[in-house]
């Protein structure tokens, strides 16, 4: 591969680069956590049947803007510095989300997928926003979905849940809670009570964290004009939050009477009864939830930092039912759940809950003695990484303080003295404890590592 | 993580999408050679102690164009679809080399490294070029680099191609001939020889694979103005091409004295004594590899598929003296390598040499029995994952023709049958054989995965 940077020449002048804003890039010790936290979400992601898939950063502009709406301020297009007006050029945007992604491969491969399809997808995605916290303009985001043709089991409303603890687990972010809702339950409900704007009340019940159970009820007399009655029930569905299908009580309670709102108590009280094997405290039927995109259709998730209520949820998705009617005549519905990496990441880093101490992955660090040959120190590393260790040989024969401090400052955790001749043993000293003592090349077994 | 895409509505109209010239997207099961690929190359990577970092894919314009050159043609800059001429917009470009990156987070983090500072990297970049065999616009390349302060031991040019050719070898992809020289031996020699405008010359023997031997002498006569006699010597100097450090024998023979000639052969000789446990044909001291960019000053490298010789180097590199004089006022050489995975991906896989016929990771498809509550396939399929596997439940309890025909079309190689009550035994079916035999949740071990 090319490799094109100039590098040699006297620069004319120093560009003394600059973080660029919302941008995030991380020291080789904090990468190294996220790069084990990436590799732990796609072993349970793949315990699971998900197989990767990997699109362009790029879509056709067309695909991204397919269906409007506001997302199209926040696209990232991109242009040769030099356009030379040829036909691509301005053609293409990087993608702003995982999911336009996946529908437009879907639609492209269709005749190469087996259905229902379970893919996962770990890549960056762009925005244009104003960056604040848990906000980037570019942020790993982790997606899985399913997708079947017709018809989807709601089987797999029950297992996204079950898939993201395992995720939050592994990752130990401390506590986080999934709250689940069904959109049928919101909709049934407010059609049952003869409300017509539906869409326009589930937004204004939405902003309850932003602007509180007063906020709420006066958009709702102000704006969607609903009697003292309705409003008061309304704000009933919205208090309820129970651990387990026992929400369906309350909600009967209310007293409406809808078949959408049935169909929606069904599927949720399926997905909770499902979910009776996770620990409590964990997944709560929260009929709060509405997730503001009208898109979703049924099953809602968001999930939220326990430690953090008010940082913004760090996993969110839900069912829709037709992914790719945008850019072929079928219908294919879904369920999938994004995880917000970098966000998740960003926060943890910020709050000092990641052990960042690990600086490099090598484990041994073999050192050349001074007078000996450096074929005794690469043949002894090269006979260590066979047996499966990530081993340094230092460069050169320095002074052995300059060697050990190398290690400490990598925070390399063993340090091997190759044996010199036959009568001699190889020592290995153990960084942590200050200890050195001999060892055989084919039998050391580290305590660490 | 929010999901931004709109999907249920109904379409105004159909985007049919196509594919986009240049960025490469493969079927899942490709992707799962490529994902196994990039896992291999990691593991190399870090057994060597190079440790990871992942850069944003943008910089700013003046970073990847400090130092001016022809790549500013090929950078492609972002800016949001509806720009609203805030400071930040045009001011940033997707990377098209993973160096120039480098060289910034060096500058920028220099105080947050220790030295000898080893990192590899494996992203996308992006170059606006016209796509052809081996060319893409984006395209995942996989560097490794060290750099030090002031010096950088040339025990460092002696790891590269050992690394590079573990990767190979792990890849599978057939011979590959890794050729190595050092600018040094060309600048001394031409020097030696009284030539004055050396980086003219070296442009011009660099084109031998383009125009061959009679092309070169052409161009060194009429552009160059060399003498028959000094043509003579250019040519045989690049034709020299040992597996050792027998080399330097054959360039003493030429009969040209010069202090930077004996350096680089002094230098190439160490590298090339160092890599004698390397198998016979892999490794070549190759005297016509120039390396057409001027910054190289010491070894290059460059590596081809054996059998495709037409095909460009799929992993390249070599040792420069100055990485971030652009950015910071410091002297950091270093000495580093791509493999341009994608590049080599799309080669092996038009060539038919992967193996795609893995179409998911699941490794056991666990049914639903008819009549059975859906509690016992989700509980035996949880206690497999908790033994490490890869587990799917079918998502309902359809036809067992139907949940068969699923594992077949995913190639999944097992599929299970959980004991419905006390007395009877789990049944596990081998896909491949046939067979299905009784066997125990705790205990069953597969042959084959």
């Amino acid at each position: 591969m090319d490799r094109k940077s100039p590098m040699s020449e006297k620069p004319a002048k120093i560009h003394k680069p600059r973080p660029i804003s919302g941008y995030p890039e991380w020291l080789p010790e904090e990468r190294m956590v996220e790069q084990a936290w990436i590799d732990q979400i796609r072993a349970v992601f793949e315990a699971y049947g998900f197989g990767s898939i990997e699109t362009p950063s790029v879509e056709e502009i067309e695909v991204l803007t397919a269906k409007g709406g506001d997302t199209d301020k926040e696209i990232y297009a991109i242009r040769r510095l030099h356009d030379d007006g040829g036909a691509s050029e301005g053609r293409v945007a990087l993608h702003y989300d995982l999911t336009v992604p996946l529908a437009r491969y879907v639609a492209q491969h269709y005749g190469d997928l087996t259905f229902p399809f379970k893919r996962y997808q770990i890549q960056k995605a762009w925005r244009g926003e104003r960056p604040q916290e848990g906000r980037f303009r570019e942020f790993l985001q982790c997606d899985i979905d399913v997708i079947d043709n017709d018809e989807l089991s709601i089987e797999f409303d029950a297992e996204m849940p079950a898939i993201i603890f395992e995720v939050f687990q592994r990752l130990d972010i401390g506590n986080v809670t999934i709250n689940i809702n069904n959109r049928k339950i919101l909709q049934g409900f407010y059609s049952g009570l003869g409300i017509e704007d539906v869409t326009g009340v589930i937004r204004i019940v939405d902003k309850m964290d932003k602007i509180g159970v007063q906020g709420v009820a006066k958009q709702l007399a102000d704006e969607a004009g609903l009697s003292a009655d309705m409003i008061s029930r309304c704000l009933s569905l919205a208090e309820i939050k129970t651990p387990d299908a026992s929400f369906a009580d309350q909600v009967q309670a209310l007293g409406v009477e809808n078949e959408t709102l049935s169909k929606g108590v069904e599927e949720l009280s399926f997905v909770m009864n499902s979910l009776g094997h996770l620990p409590q405290g964990v997944i709560f039927a929260d009929l709060s939830i509405a997730r503001g995109f009208d898109y979703y259709t049924g099953t809602v998730y968001e999930s939220k930092l326990a430690d953090y209520p008010e940082f913004p949820s760090i996993c969110s998705g839900g069912r829709y039912d037709n992914l790719v009617s945008s850019y072929m005549n079928k219908r294919l519905p879904g369920v999938g759940i994004s995880f917000g990496l970098t966000r998740t990441f960003a926060k943890m880093l910020k709050e000092g809950k990641l052990d960042t101490n690990i600086k490099s992955p090598t484990q041994v660090l073999v050192v050349q003695l001074p007078d000996t040959d450096r074929e005794l120190a690469a043949s002894t590393a090269q006979a260590l990484r066979a047996r499966g260790f990530n081993v340094e040989m230092y460069h050169e024969a320095a002074k052995m303080k300059n060697q050990l401090r190398y290690a400490e400052r990598k925070a390399i955790p063993y340090v091997w003295f190759p044996a010199v001749d036959r009568g001699q043993s190889h020592e290995v000293k153990d960084m942590a404890s200050g200890e050195q003592a001999p060892t055989a090349l084919d039998t050391w077994q580290p305590a660490r590592i």
